[in-house]
């Protein structure tokens, strides 16, 4: 299975992770990602659980950011790693050859790095300003994505600040997919939202 | 091995970790703790992987605070688990039988109930008023430690608020052992302070 298609992260302070999720889910959304940096482990596995149930109901991807022992406890697919987070060949060590690692990069040199580790798939951003993560730098833009899609064989998703108005650039620029967070879990209507953005990835490459 | 003698936490703000560790297991600390709540994950595995060649030095068990994944990744004895944090079960499937599980308890029930799941120790507490842990709740005292220690047989640790002139009140309640974090950390003479404390450990019991 190659990954693409839309990928919503959980957002706590815009919207209930589960319902915000089974929303996004019933929109087609292919991989839902746990991410609640305020959370107790206790909290994220009860959260993981509910999102486990959920994704396998919808045949969807559960990824969880950051926390190893959280994505295995709760027999999630795979960890979303940023640079802050667990080095890739520990967590390949841990979590064994058919767990998922996603990486996010903001550079060409991250995205070859995160590759030659074994990752299975790379976030490149912030490709906007958002607000949703403050302490993401500067935007690097899609230029930075087509630069990264070049380099490596891996599947990319554009993520930060990423909207409807905006999506196209991203994909245009060799996404094999998209991440958002506020898109989704701050939309009046998550599900016609989600189906938005799936509308638009699946254009003919030509009419985007 | 029965777990037993001094177990000194990690505090950050009182005192670098590496160098608090270095100075307790000089003066003779049995258990080293990481723990840091502020930490990334990346930082949580750079310390990590310096404590545990540290302990392994001086022949010292290392245990991680809460986190599973940065304990495996850092090949650490074992995992510290909080009410909070990932229930026992899990972490014993995903660690293995090897891996030590310790567990904060308040009541004699907690405590029944980690021994049954599978605990290696418990810590019951907070024996005293605290500041390192503002979030701890009322202290319960020695004698619930020996209503614990009465209920179940794993090696019981007193923790919270224990400095070298309460000290004795832990031991003479039955404790097996005695969890410090300011006391150590926060020592100007750390390594003569882990000393008092062994000190007192290795009394005859009548003289205590």
């Amino acid at each position: 299975m190659r990954l693409a298609g839309l990928y919503v992260i959980t957002e706590p302070a815009l919207r209930d992770p589960i319902e915000g999720a089974r929303l996004a889910l019933e929109g087609s959304a292919r991989i839902i990602q746990l991410r609640d940096k305020q959370a107790t482990t206790r909290q994220l596995v009860e959260t993981g659980l509910k999102l486990r149930e959920l994704t396998r109901q919808y045949g969807a991807v559960l990824i969880v950011n950051d926390r190893l022992d959280v994505a295995l406890a709760v027999e999630a697919d795979g960890v979303h790693l940023g640079q802050d987070d667990m080095p890739v060949p520990m967590a390949r060590k841990i979590a064994g050859e058919n767990f998922l690692i996603g990486v996010s990069v903001e550079t060409v040199e991250e995205a070859r790095q995160a590759e030659a580790e074994g990752a299975h798939y790379l976030g490149v951003g912030p490709m906007f300003a958002t607000a949703t993560k403050p302490d993401a730098g500067e935007p690097v833009g899609p230029e930075r994505l087509r630069a990264i899609k070049q380099a490596v064989s891996l599947p990319v998703f554009g993520i930060g600040g990423i909207t409807i108005e905006n999506a196209l650039a991203v994909l245009k620029a060799g996404a094999d997919g998209i991440c958002v967070i506020s898109a989704i879990m701050g939309a009046p209507e998550p599900v016609a939202a989600t189906r938005q953005f799936i509308e638009l990835m699946r254009l003919p490459y030509e009419k985007r």
